[in-house]
């Protein structure tokens, strides 16, 4: 039996539970703070316990907000006439952080999968249809490229036909079976140049 | 220039301060942690901060520890005539781990390093010899095979050497250059029972 003080030992558990954070890891960050001033310990966790409270979805796209309506959909900088679909806030991030979008996005929160039971109704699809109106130009589907991002992208297109806006998917140069949230920003970039009509 | 919320911003700034921790990491970690009920997330917080204010410096061996006197120095299951003196707690953890050992710790909080100014006085050192009493059987140096854990280990064995105690050293076992903490438990293992006179 390995000996660590039960104040250690709860601390090591609750970062474990951190995505990628093993027990070692876990480990390694627990005696990291515990060399640290109370201080910066108690900024840590204020920071993660404020944001958990203060971050809701935003009323309209649902992605992460702080405010009703989230600064991307606030903005009148940013185009409203065309629409970003993607599965997570992450791809927000990854989107963004390539620099080449001026758009909104709509977080879809999840992606259709049929045999594990996940269908359009559990995904933020109804909400989607309901912000377009004449004005729209595009919807643009960001899904990553795997099956159920295949199926979801093809469901929301088929969908939006009758409603004849252009619908249009970022181009697959983005590597097959990838996460999206992990493609380089140039490779975002360039998908989205060259994407084509759904 | 991406958006995010500040809130979610200050967060992914404090988690990149933990070691081995980069921006997309912390991100990911900012993320997942949007997505636990907020009861998990004060959870975690709770852990980290609590933790920070429990632990000490046990006055014995100067292990992390949340009483005065640590379990391991606490326990008349410990043989409190051998003491093995490390590097940094991690190594305690790291040598508790193998499972090979039975005997009591002393951490050092450091190594000596004449270039960069460390010397013993900074360590605990003194601290060590003040606990060596006619009753001891060994000390076993258990630090890192580099170049600061060979000056200071050999500072240490002369400066026992007239008290006429035990000094041993763990063998070689351990790959030159690295680092104690990250040593697989067998290399530990091995490297404790092949201990040699230093």
């Amino acid at each position: 039996m390995i000996y660590t003080s039960p104040a250690i030992e709860a601390a090591i558990e609750a970062l474990s539970s951190l995505p990628t954070i093993g027990r070692k890891s876990a480990q390694r960050m627990a005696l990291h703070l515990l060399r640290q001033p109370p201080e910066h310990v108690e900024k840590l966790a204020s920071a993660l316990t404020t944001m958990r409270a203060k971050v809701q979805y935003c009323a309209t796209c649902f992605n992460f907000s702080e405010e009703d309506i989230c600064p991307i959909c606030a903005s009148p900088k940013r185009n409203h006439r065309v629409i970003c679909v993607v599965e997570e806030p992450s791809d927000v991030f990854a989107i963004e952080r390539s620099g080449d979008y001026s758009g909104v996005y709509h977080v879809l929160h999840g992606l259709m999968n049929p045999l594990e039971g996940v269908s359009a109704g559990d995904l933020k699809v109804k909400e989607l249809i309901r912000r377009l109106d004449g004005e729209m130009d595009e919807i643009i589907l960001a899904l990553s490229p795997t099956i159920d991002g295949e199926v979801t992208a093809q469901y929301i297109a088929r969908l939006l036909k009758p409603i004849g806006i252009r619908v249009t998917r970022i181009a697959r140069g983005v590597p097959v079976g990838s996460e999206l949230e992990f493609v380089d920003d140039a490779t975002i970039a360039r998908a989205l140049q060259s994407r084509v009509t759904a």
